[in-house]
């Protein structure tokens, strides 16, 4: 089985009330593959970066089973760069330096070798360009999952956007956006709304709240963990994403129960993302650490009621 | 089985986005005694009101097995009167009119009768009234429950409110009053602090996001039902706070496993309660509509996931 993900491969530089770093590799596609990575046999990525990125971090995905021959590397051009402060509240943040870069002549190309991709994982980027991903597959994925934000949802942009949407199976948003795009308060109400313009399930995302997870009249709720401490929430989404979709890929089955378990998966990764630097955390886990992760989920929200008909 | 409850009984007038109300009853006892009611066998209150209270209302409790012996009337006087106006996002409001009337006399006396309850909830007032009631009791309850605010946080209060914490089992406190009581942002590093200060139980209420039960070192979340609309929530986190401490009281079983289910019937309860003007709602529920609507709570984060050891 193999997912294919488009999405940023770029730097970031951060700052926390804990400490800042550096440039360090970020990027949602990079996010996406390392947690991916824990499930899929083969993540296949499509992205673009400069000649100062450091290709050693290449190798060290692919060293995970990642193939990153759809990475086109810009001869002589700088990678796309974000720098952002984090509040103290850690759910609020300034972004200091956005240098598209690269990113300003990023037009995906689909290498051969990765049609025929079980699932389509859509990063976050211009909704052009996932509707040009789209158009380049010969075979249908069985299942494509597509991530966006508030920026699309501007006049601007909003009509791709809902043309990508309405031919996307997965949805994953967070719970502004969502009523940012419906024009509805209630996340129940924004959902239906959301669901009728194309996509079979829409995945809200509350951060520190969980993640809500909406299929015709069912509702799954996951939490988040309560973490003593939240060190960087760079990525978290990202790797939701990518932990939440290596799930399906892996277990072949996109069936309501199995995307309740898959989104389980997706939070405990984002829950380990959260304890280190930007992908840090994410590069050093055991299948061991994830299940006790997991076991931690279960225990969260476990409780017996025996109801009386 | 029975129990005791200490708080407001009082008008409320109340605007949302949906409509607004004359002076209605509200007050924590009340929405306490209506949501316990469907659980415990008998109710007590100790409240006070002046002689401008609809007596048909406490006729209305004594129906549901509430012992109103304790609410004392006070003649020539009016009682307590709350108006608020809640903004759109229903998550902020504005106090229009705090008049305590009543309140500023309450001196809370424990009938003979009510000696002996099994459990106690102390409905959120001034920690020296609360205080007062326990010194009251000639037998210690199976369970005290605490309820309180950020208003008795400030220094004029908060020596009194430490040490009522450190005579009772289970704290009741919303995530902002968490933080505050706590001086820490993080609800995990919160809740270890808040247990050291006495309490062997803390649930912390965070509205439309759910509960969080701790105990020692264990920690259960309950999501609240994503609801398509919220009508009025005033009350919720006492209707929350009754059904918790009836459930428990009914039950008769005070173990963590068991006051997890109570956290779920309390939150049921609360989602009824924000359906509806007031506890409107709360005077017309049965037995089948409680269990129907925890039904929804298992089928909201029940998932199924065997993990490989």
């Amino acid at each position: 089985m193999s997912l294919l993900t488009v999405g940023t491969v770029a730097f970031d530089a951060i700052e926390t009330p804990f400490g800042k770093t550096d440039k360090i590799v970020g990027g949602a596609a990079t996010y996406i593959a390392w947690s991916a990575s824990y499930f899929s046999k083969k993540v296949n990525i499509v992205s673009v970066i400069g000649d100062d990125f450091d290709m050693n971090e290449l190798a060290e995905l692919r060293k995970r089973g990642v193939d990153t021959t759809g990475i086109e590397v810009k001869e002589g051009k700088k990678s796309f760069f974000w720098s952002g402060k984090y509040h103290l509240d850690m759910n609020t943040r300034d972004t200091l330096i956005t240098d598209l870069n690269v990113l300003l002549e990023f037009n995906p190309q689909i290498p051969a070798a990765y049609q025929g991709s079980d699932i389509l994982l859509l990063g976050n980027i211009d909704p052009n360009l996932q509707l040009n991903v789209l158009n380049q597959l010969t075979t249908k994925p069985k299942l494509t999952i597509l991530d966006t934000m508030n920026f699309w949802m501007t006049p601007s942009y909003k009509e791709k956007l809902l043309e990508v949407i309405s031919k996307i199976d997965v949805l994953t948003i967070n719970d502004a956006e969502a009523r940012e795009l419906s024009n509805e308060y209630s996340l129940v109400k924004a959902a239906k709304k959301i669901l009728s313009m194309g996509p079979e399930y829409l995945v809200i995302k509350k951060g520190e709240h969980g993640a809500l997870l909406f299929h015709e009249n069912n509702v799954f709720f996951a939490p988040a963990l309560p973490l003593e401490e939240v060190f960087d929430p760079t990525g978290a989404g990202d790797t939701f994403a990518g932990g939440f979709a290596g799930y399906l890929d892996k277990t072949r089955d996109i069936s309501f129960e199995n995307m309740k378990r898959a989104i389980i998966y997706g939070s405990a990764m984002a829950s380990f993302c959260v304890e280190k630097f930007g992908a840090e955390r994410l590069r050093e886990l055991t299948h061991n650490d994830i299940e006790d992760r997991v076991k931690d989920f279960i225990d969260l929200v476990q409780f017996d009621i025996v109801l009386q008909d």
